[in-house]
């Protein structure tokens, strides 16, 4: 910093030295001189360079930091905060849905951005004869309201699948949502207070973002790591604001696909103890895992009742259901449950009965080991193909789960510019502005090979690799 | 108000007279002596007690108003505001929805709380003939996600649904969402900042009031009177807050029963152009007229676009399908749409097929005329007992229409007393205070007969007489 600006202090001022400098440091950062993160000068060198006695720059630093526009980390030094966001900006909001309407609407491209399984995994007919057999059985009963927690035998059938994972608890723990997004929407409308500050992964799911900002919430961004989040920045963080909770994905996380170690996982439930907050565990993809590790929630880990897990059904079994759970610490039963009810009384209690019947005969074992193996089948052809075509080009991880890659374009490629280049090609590709909440990331694109043929697959990467050929690199 | 309370003004302080007028007023109001609605003396008397000039009094007047804490209505006077309800007090949120899990829970008593209609009433196997040939036809695609809006060919079969009601829209109009509570919280999510206020009636329904709480709103309550909201305040109250919309029932209003003359439909409508707002029109009972009269929403007379319609099936369907229609003005289109994505992404598309595919079927009329048929029977059938047992106890209005009574206790019976008193004699009864804002309302029961059988009417309407009779009244 001392290079580039001058800070400038009058000594024969009305102000004190350290407001001063104070507001000098202010508007650096008002300005976007100064970014998220920078390190302002230690103590020392800044009041030599002023001239002035350290004191005043340690007071300066200790006024801004009570106004939340620096932290101190112990031995490091003093950083300028993250300011919240409050606001996506709007093309980043729409694109979404266009993309979400590209679901539906384009049927001939190659549509690496649907994240839905192919329609003909679904176990339709068990379910028709689930459907027929709630029907005989309780005819226009089905059909009536239904507790806003959801049908009890149903929530017993939940418990036994979370009890797979490792997560035990108990059916009162267990509310039924309509899909994770509602669950978020819930979690956000029980606890979410204007103003309040949540925290989330960066880059995350616009889903939740876009749920938590309509509540007023403001949100801070985490980094993450290949293993997680930043954990030393999260403690900072912590120090600074108190979220009212932080929002995460434990197992192949949307877009990045990265997993947590378990260190990170162990670390995250202490800082939550620690500072007092909870921890938003949405679970999409835990069941496309296709190495030979245990899967283990970070709700499994869960001893002080800090995590509330959602988990969505979408994925493993159909999104058509809108079904999900949550599993909730007891303190927000009763708040969430009222959430529940003025969101839209419950959800359907003819779905809730014939999902109970459904699991009641055929459990879970047999259509998951089905869905994973599909998956990995998809996730195995997508990564020979992408060595085949993209080695060299473009960077990614092994997620090890999950339906979907995270990666890196060349330098010089912009995550935009490629998209549209290969829309022209008839091929869809997400760009990762999409899961940025400035909207400034250009450099990744996410790609979903779960809803796509082995052609597709092969023929869509094979374009994507002459494409960026063409664009001059490799 | 000049003979009870003593205003005392210093004539030699600091302060100017107009202002320290006006804080002895404002303490007035806020210390509860003046209520809202109550008038302030007229200029020229208050002048003259004062022993001040009457232009001190219009200065004051003044300074209240441009604080909101008066209104002027013109040719009649100065008026105390109401206060804008922030919270429901919390007895009554979780009342309604222990009320709630009544529905449900309790088998054997008498229950006139319920709004449900008999489940033997639903057209479950017509539905169960739409459910199987959805999914003979569609197969797994029955369960792709779906497009947030809705299933296009739905829409166009509830707009034939709403053009039997002179309601001409056309599909773009139409959103889908998971029953009419829903559509409350949708609009609240898309329109409502935290801080703006809502218009609502008073007595209005709890379920709604808590959507619109829960987003930041501030209520203000409009008076019902017989034939629809008290118009003369509805404007005076336009012209002190800007209302971003107004909640309301058409027909057959949640609890009183009431539904608005023509005369005042339109009116509210001119309002609602003039103070450029919106109108939030509810629709849960429409379908069950008893009487001659033509139906004719509030929608169906909207030139200017100025009402967002939301149409509940659950009770002429049935609740378990948790599907419903709001229509649109355009401007608002796209803000819903978002909305929706960010509550639950769509409604079943599962559900959404078998109902257009049972519409297409069966149309409306046949089923819709046999609900009707039902619920007129009931209505009669309680009627006449009320008029064998409770005549010359109990005040009640004939609505004509919906499964509900709104009665008028004898003066000194509390509601909430002869509630827990019914309870005993295991009558479930809902006393008025649930659709109080202020809890305070205490002098009306709500009587829903549509869950009854004939005897349970008779019985249950004798043991109230006996009761009442009991406590010494009639």
């Amino acid at each position: 910093m001392e290079e580039i600006f001058r800070i400038q202090l009058d000594k024969d001022g009305t102000l004190p030295l350290y407001q001063q400098l104070a507001e000098e440091i202010t508007l650096l950062i008002s300005d976007g001189f100064l970014q998220a993160d920078s390190k302002l000068p230690p103590i020392r060198k800044m009041a030599q360079q002023l001239g002035v006695n350290s004191v005043t720059v340690v007071n300066a630093y200790k006024y801004l930091e009570q106004k939340q526009l620096v932290y101190s980390r112990m031995g490091s030094g003093t950083f300028v905060s993250p300011l919240p966001v409050e606001h996506i900006p709007a093309p980043v909001a729409s694109r979404n849905l266009r993309s979400f309407g590209g679901e539906v609407a384009v049927e001939h491209a190659i549509n690496f951005s649907s994240t839905s399984l192919p329609h003909e995994m679904f176990p339709v007919d068990a379910f028709k004869k689930a459907f027929n057999e709630v029907l005989d059985r309780e005819k226009g009963g089905a059909f009536r309201y239904m507790d806003s927690m959801g049908y009890a035998p149903l929530r017993e059938q939940l418990c036994r699948y979370l009890d797979s994972y490792g997560i035990k608890t108990t059916v009162e723990n267990v509310q039924v949502i309509s899909g994770a997004q509602q669950g978020i929407d819930l979690i956000s409308k029980a606890m979410l207070r204007y103003g309040d500050v949540v925290f989330v992964e960066k880059p995350t799911f616009y889903g939740a973002a876009g749920a938590f900002l309509s509540r007023g919430g403001k949100l801070v961004e985490i980094p993450l790591e290949q293993d997680g989040m930043d954990m030393m920045k999260l403690e900072d963080y912590l120090k600074l604001y108190q979220p009212k909770f932080i929002y995460m994905m434990a197992y192949f996380q949307t877009p990045t696909g990265i997993s947590y170690s378990m260190e990170k996982k162990r670390r995250l439930l202490e800082l939550a103890e620690k500072y007092d907050t909870y921890i938003i565990e949405e679970d999409n993809f835990c069941d496309f895992h296709y190495g030979k590790e245990p899967i283990v929630p970070l709700k499994a880990l869960d001893y002080k009742n800090r995590v509330i897990y959602i988990k969505s059904f979408s994925k493993i079994l159909m999104p058509g259901l809108r079904i999900g759970l949550m599993v909730l610490p007891k303190k927000i039963h009763q708040a969430v449950m009222e959430a529940k009810y003025t969101t839209d009384i419950s959800t359907s209690g003819f779905i809730q009965r014939a999902l109970e019947g459904y699991l009641r005969e055929n459990g879970w074992e047999h259509h998951s080991e089905e869905m994973r193996k599909y998956g990995s089948e998809k996730y195995r052809r997508t990564l020979s193909a992408a060595g085949k075509y993209l080695s060299g080009l473009v960077k990614y991880g092994r997620p090890g789960g999950g339906i979907s890659l995270w990666m890196e374009l060349p330098e010089g490629v912009g995550a935009e510019a490629f998209c549209s280049r290969m829309l022209e090609k008839n091929v869809i590709l997400t760009p990762g502005s999409q899961y940025d909440l400035s909207g400034e990331e250009n450099s990744h694109i996410r790609l979903s090979f779960g809803n796509l043929t082995d052609d597709q697959i092969e023929v869509g990467l094979k374009r994507m690799g002459d494409t960026l050929r063409e664009m001059g690199k490799g």
